[in-house]
């Protein structure tokens, strides 16, 4: 990693050149640079702390001035307890994955001597725009070099000084390596971002990490493929039938937990007879929890009949805004439907298609939930918060996609491979085929390397007279 | 499928809505909606084919004024023995495939009653802008409805005679099945299309099929992501080991067998040795099939050696222009290197990353330029007229795509579907995890449907012992 006053198109050349050197490197050279990543930052703690504090300081400035908001810098601080060892734990986990690339994922037998594979690849060049969150780059960049990619980093000001001491510490360690150092290149000036984005010549992918409006920004004006999201607005639909205490538990927990997250809960629809039932119940939790509750008028007056005064008067009406609103504070916009599909509709015009959930007893409710809401996530009886690369054991995440094409949802180490096909063959030629010509023959063949996978028809006999014992004897 | 005169806006808002509903369709009431396109189009051939001989005569004529190109007068023409027939088969080749959605691709066990799935879903609603080559209407109706996506198809006005018929028919055959009607709509004036790239709240994917200006103009001019590929600059590496007679068959199928196709091979690249071993023979053939062979100088100077003077007399000198150019007609471009990773240097560099090949008895050299070429498609003993959907066994394709994210290579129903997260749990919230809290198991399970992953340590153990007394037998 280094930090580079070169010029965009240097920048750009040199990651494309290294890349190609990264993408050949075996399995254990592009750990054996995650390992000593993770202990040039274990041992630079302090410094990096030192650095953070600094960007700390001015952050709580602009905060004070109104010039940043609570939650970017919120964002900023490495030092919130568990934050910087969670980092560190990231780039081991990343580092015990599987090897992404060179795995082969499909084969097809075209014809005798003539067999078609799809074999995972690195996408090439990353180009990665963040703006507070500097732990982002310690993430990306074990990421980005396990799945054999070289990454442009590009920082936020906010956090200029805390991604200067681990830029420094990463571009010591891997000097030590045999990564290409132009592999890792982190930019720190914000004009040069114009010119990069329009390098789609050299760069594959680009991943801007941030608010809504550096993501509308990015994809204005590039045609470099971007990945991620412009807004989390995520929802819960709460069914009349669920529990309040586990409906209590799931909704503070999305709300509360870290609001300031994309994944954080913005709106809860409650089925109408909810309103009466269960609703009083989670309501006097996140209002105890000091959530603000914009509710509709179906909401409002159940809530005013049921809750006492003083809790009532903190209620407040809902506008039409605050259902297309990410607050990502302690805001939570309330509404009532009175029928399944009229949740789905709220949900599908109103989410950003990151997270929804429902909350029910009903399988055939939460199927039919499931399978309409148009989102990269649908949960059934769990948070919103669960949205995230760690929790779905990727490791760690590069970025969360509501993208409808190549990777949707958190996106770890699978999301930064592409595939190749290759065809391996004896001379045929494809006007051997066709009317008249021979036949493709077309035959799946096993993907290898999976020891779990029966390989013949003699060990599919065992399996099938071992499992028929069985069930004879239950 | 109508032929519509809605606002671009009225065209995108209707497709998304039926888009919906069409996701939710079963298999075969979608199956059913092909078997009726299939049996319209087959009956109504000779309409469609009189309308294509308007087409065609106007292309002719423009074609004599030299305002179109011959290789675009080829595409149009659906009169061409066979391709009316693979048009329809492609449709029932298509029918026949496994439904690619609402599949179950990959399971974790997130924690106990906590399970994530990874689900196959639509895209949303395509957006389809080409040129000539009529037939594609059919072909993309066929996979966008089997894959319950919708399209909004824009025919080129070269082939606007065709396109109609066909959709008229289809049109008709759609009526009679549960497929919402807004879900194929074909528009025609070309001044659409600069208002439908701006709508991507509604259209989540642009795919251009025609020439490298269509393809430029629909990328500088959207920001829905777009799949596809500009140029076809395909190439093959000629290996000094490899016979001259399989290397003659297959250079000559990749160079002439449809020279207007983007997998036809535009350069050889050959190793020196080569050029007075096999090469005079290739050429030979090359130049007795009408080829224009563009000669560097070192294999100007031996083939001018080794060639008759009649021949040799027919061979021209290239230009650097040469080596970046897709004929699209009968010239080759013949370049000499003297080692492998020269040969992937200019092929990573000259080439549009379409389909490259490798011709050579060495496994260790293939697998080296395998790995190396950083293309969609890399062959190794074939020719490149090989990248194709139907010749892949994927039915038909939507297109080839060079892009280094989502689909790669040619573009099949796989490559028309996403996926969604699907996290199902039992009140389980993201602050039980976590320091100190519960741990995450993580845990892959088998994906459902498979009888032949093993499901249990009991099953494992088993199939282990009988592996085993299976060597010991040998």
């Amino acid at each position: 990693m280094s930090l580079t006053n070169a010029t965009p198109l240097a920048v750009a050349q040199a990651a494309r050149l290294g890349s190609r050197n990264l993408a050949v490197l075996p399995t254990d050279e592009r750990n054996a640079a995650l390992t000593a990543i993770h202990h040039a930052l274990a041992d630079g703690k302090d410094a990096v702390l030192a650095a953070n504090a600094k960007d700390l300081e001015a952050a709580h400035k602009a905060a004070d001035g109104g010039t940043l908001s609570q939650s970017l810098v919120k964002r900023l601080d490495l030092g919130k307890t568990g934050k910087y060892e969670d980092m560190l734990q990231g780039i081991l986990d990343v580092r015990d994955l599987d090897d992404p690339i060179n795995k082969t994922t499909a084969r097809t037998l075209l014809d005798d001597n003539l067999t078609l594979s799809r074999q995972t690849c690195p996408i090439g060049v990353l180009l990665i725009i963040f703006e507070a969150r500097p732990e982002v780059i310690a993430n990306i960049s074990a990421l980005a070099i396990k799945s054999g990619n070289a990454a442009i980093l590009k920082g936020g000001r906010e956090s200029s000084h805390s991604f200067a001491a681990i830029a420094s510490l990463i571009s010591r360690a891997l000097s030590t390596t045999t990564v290409p150092p132009a592999c890792l290149q982190l930019v720190q000036t914000h004009d040069v971002i114009a010119d990069l984005l329009k390098l789609d010549a050299y760069i594959d992918l680009c991943i801007p990490r941030g608010g809504n409006k550096l993501v509308r920004f990015v994809k204005d004006n590039t045609t470099i493929p971007v990945l991620g999201h412009a807004d989390g607005i995520c929802t819960t639909y709460l069914c009349a039938d669920y529990p309040a205490d586990k409906a209590t538990k799931i909704v503070l927990d999305a709300k509360v937990s870290y609001p300031a997250g994309c994944n954080a809960l913005e709106q809860l629809i409650i089925e109408a007879p909810a309103l009466t039932t269960t609703l009083p119940a989670i309501a006097t939790a996140l209002l105890q929890a000091g959530v603000s509750l914009r509710c509709d008028a179906a909401s409002l007056s159940a809530l005013q009949s049921s809750l006492p005064p003083d809790s009532a008067a903190l209620l407040q009406p809902s506008t039409p805004e605050d259902y297309t609103t990410e607050f990502l504070n302690l805001t939570l916009a309330l509404k009532t439907v009175t029928s399944l599909s009229e949740a789905i509709t709220h949900i599908n015009t109103h989410s950003s298609h990151h997270t929804d959930a429902i909350l029910t007893l009903s399988r055939p409710t939460a199927e039919t939930f499931l399978a309409a809401i148009d989102s990269s996530s649908v949960y059934w009886n769990t948070s919103t918060r669960m949205a995230d690369g760690q929790r779905y054991g990727f490791g760690t995440e590069v970025g969360i996609s509501t993208n409808k094409i190549h990777s949707r949802g958190p996106v770890g180490l699978d999301g930064l491979t592409i595939y190749k096909w290759v065809l391996v063959g004896d001379g045929q030629v494809s006007a051997d085929y066709g009317a008249g010509g021979r036949k493709w023959k077309h035959r799946k063949l096993p993907v290898g390397g999976d020891e779990d996978v029966v390989r013949d028809d003699e060990e599919r006999e065992l399996l099938w007279r071992f499992r028929v014992g069985r069930s004879m004897e239950k």
